[in-house]
């Protein structure tokens, strides 16, 4: 019998590496590609058209791999495991999966022989046709010439001055992980996925983690429901929260802060900035080329498509998506757009779910809380499963933890899904899968999980909508009519 | 905005409870059904029948409840998570767990205002219309009259005797879980589902396991690829293995075992029998209401059907499944039966995954490796991906563990899945799902999975596929072209 191992590799791209023995790039040459940045979507874009036999000339100043193998999600992963299986030098652990990695895909992107390596940093010109890099390398300025040119440039941590507070006590995860120790008292700025994520970790470590957000809740992406339960989680593991605050001033070289509900903490050993990040669009020249771009970042879409034909732009760098996956799932659409120009452009995107490695996790897919809202109330169903009440929940003791599906009324159409609890990040691809194939709950009742499962959650859902449709088909059908009318009647 | 809080129940029925306060059964109302055992099978067409209005006598002579919640899923999953988390009294935690959903199904029942609960043993008898049931009970025998008879006996694990071992050393479920304490050195025989769940417990534990397993791999029901890799984790524990053997005798009072293979294991105290479960059909009377049986157990449909109009049975009993799952998928499909008679039955029947909470745990859907083994070697590709391999494995450290996909070429069609890692019982949704609503590889291809996580092996089987078909799309139609030809000729 036939058995194809999948070859993996290190990252999420997903083609097997073809090795060679070409460095560097060749100057009087057009190439099919150069990438600008080595971060996940820029390699996803590099090694797809080298797969398919597109010569590409990628370009880094920094190191390979970006932010998601150097000071993103491998570290903080990393850390989080080690935290979690309390493992002897957590950070010797984190220091290593990363090196290791960036090794590995450093050496790779070297060895390539259809990715050629420029190490340098890169700027667009207003030499279009055909596209012109010039990068500045060790070696002077060189040029690049290449007909589709893709700024992959990433992002870097938000920063912010504090009064009082010495450079040097303020951290960001682009440092945090070389922490020579734990600090007995963390301070993070910022609630986001970030900043609760290095909360989980750094109150596993044994550090008194207090977190400080602007907002009236944590994780301002989700819905409150969702913040709170986590928050509520990490509360019991005595993580302080300071809501609604920021941080006003430091004393005392920085060990004491004053937050701007008059509270103070001191005895601080470090500042986390976990304010979220900025696109790294300074010096790269976009405006020359005709890029738009703004605060936010390179203006793209989805597929990767800025306003000027055969320059496209991925990931952090264009605040479409701030994910890897998401980074990744563009990378894909680029590279299907540079390799076959002509083939008509797919028809739906891929919802891309987000996930945050809190304890417990949390992952979410489809339209946002805000965009639920906005459609009107009597058109959906919002239905919530606690995990504690099912019976996996049950046999594992789990206190907190939920599933909750917005759905359309009568159709069962899933609008949203956020799970919070064990394997979040597992659970939520049958409702990425069931949205992306437009999979009703009506289709979903009766499909079998194992027992027990926290998946029963979902089948609980759609047995509750079963019964909603059974119970008053005519009052679903009227409500779901009603609202029908009223959209049509505010869009004419 | 409205929020359903979907209410749910301590089983995987998930219809709410009504409270009411009627006790026991009318003898001379002929009610739409009896209900023939309190497993979960039995609990999910009594609880769901009552749920639409019917009035339905269940019939219990044991605990409510039956192998799930008393001596099955509920006790050994909570041994599991006891064991796992290293909770200082594992088995008092167990027997709480079980104890209290059995405490509270009971009450329920006996509270329901639409289930009458009988306690005694029911017999059938040959007067069949109405069917007619004589129940022994405390009070002596009543009878209970009903449209429709659904039998939900279960089963008991499978005993044997060898010679030398006396009884009291002996343990099933059964018994196994009011244990007074943890055996320093125990003998499993079995290497089955159940069997390779409590040695994973027992080790944790504390104990010194041995499993003893006739074949030559443990978990028959799967690929060999997925017993070895249980077994070798397991292996690195020290539980210790003996395949392809039996024990054939014991002496010194059933201390010291003598296996098939000339092994002697000395110290034993305690063996526990895992050779799986006979279904329970005796005194049942199956034969007189014309039910046919074998030592397999009662010959019904997976949609719960006998020969018999009118009578219906359904989980262990029928040897058509033998989960928790199973059960209440065919008992979903006997409710429809019963509480609409002429609506038409649903074309396909839902796929049944199977999960195994070993360390790591196992889960897999679809056709089993027999029946894929049996489809032309040509039509179809199997992809695996090692989880030590993708970025979540990585960062995790995780050192086994693969998902493997057989599919049939061309068209992505999946056949079968089967994950061995973390998650696996959540995991194994997503290819359900596929396999429930053809969702091929090749819809697959693009799905955005959350990163890092163990889901991202889907994406890389999808990929996989792609790129096989992308590479040679004639090679991979001509292949298909041919196999479907042999099929056609080899049914000619």
């Amino acid at each position: 019998m036939s058995v194809t191992i999948v070859e993996t590799t290190s990252h999420p791209i997903r083609i097997e590496w073809i090795l060679g023995c070409m460095l560097g790039h060749d100057p009087d040459r057009t190439y099919r590609a150069a990438v600008i940045g080595s971060g996940s979507g820029g390699l996803t874009v590099a090694i797809g058209l080298g797969r398919l036999g597109h010569d590409t000339v990628l370009v880094e100043g920094g190191a390979v791999g970006g932010d998601c193998t150097n000071t993103g999600c491998i570290p903080s992963k990393s850390l989080l495991h080690a935290a979690a299986d309390d493992l002897a030098d957590p950070f010797g652990y984190t220091r290593a999966k990363r090196d290791d990695l960036a090794a590995e895909e450093d050496h790779e992107m070297v060895d390539h022989d259809r990715i050629h390596l420029v190490r340098g940093w890169a700027r667009l010109t207003d030499r279009r046709d055909p596209h012109v890099l010039e990068v500045s390398t060790a070696d002077g300025i060189v040029e690049v010439r290449a007909e589709n040119l893709v700024i992959s440039t990433g992002s870097a941590p938000a920063g912010v001055e504090i009064p009082g507070i010495p450079p040097d006590r303020i951290s960001t995860t682009d440092d945090l992980f070389d922490s020579p120790s734990v600090p007995a008292r963390l301070v993070i700025l910022g609630g986001g996925a970030i900043g609760l994520e290095m909360a989980t970790a750094f109150n596993r470590l044994g550090s008194e983690v207090h977190v400080v957000e602007l907002r009236e809740e944590v994780l301002p992406a989700m819905e409150a429901e969702v913040g709170s339960e986590v928050r509520a989680s990490l509360q019991q593991r005595d993580v302080r929260f300071h809501l609604g605050c920021t941080i006003e001033s430091g004393s005392d070289e920085g060990t004491s802060l004053r937050l701007s509900d008059g509270t103070t903490i001191s005895g601080v050993d470090r500042v986390l900035l976990a304010l979220g990040r900025d696109p790294r669009v300074d010096g790269l020249g976009a405006a020359q080329a005709g890029v738009q771009a703004s605060p936010r970042g390179i203006e793209a879409d989805a597929r990767g498509a800025t306003g000027v034909d055969g320059i496209w732009a991925l990931g952090d760098v264009t605040g479409v998506t701030h994910t890897t996956q998401g980074a990744g799932s563009t990378g894909r659409q680029i590279v299907r757009a540079i390799a076959w120009p002509h083939l008509p452009r797919w028809g739906r995107l891929p919802n891309i779910p987000a996930a945050v490695f809190t304890d417990p996790p949390v992952a979410a897919v489809g339209l946002s809380p805000a965009e639920v809202a906005s459609l009107p109330e009597e058109s959906r169903r919002r239905y919530g499963v606690a995990l504690p009440d099912i019976d996996r929940g049950y046999t594992d003791d789990v206190r907190s933890g939920f599933v909750a599906v917005d759905s359309e009324r009568l159709s069962g159409r899933i609008l949203r899904a956020v799970v919070v609890g064990p394997a979040a990040a597992e659970l939520i691809g049958m409702f990425t899968m069931a949205i992306d194939n437009r999979i009703t709950l009506r289709k979903l009742f009766g499909m079998v999980h194992p027992y027990p499962s926290y998946a029963d959650a979902i089948g609980q859902i759609a047995d509750a909508y079963a019964l909603d449709v059974a119970s008053d088909p005519r009052g679903e059908f009227a409500a779901w009519r009603r609202s029908r009318l009223s959209r049509r009647r505010s869009t004419d």
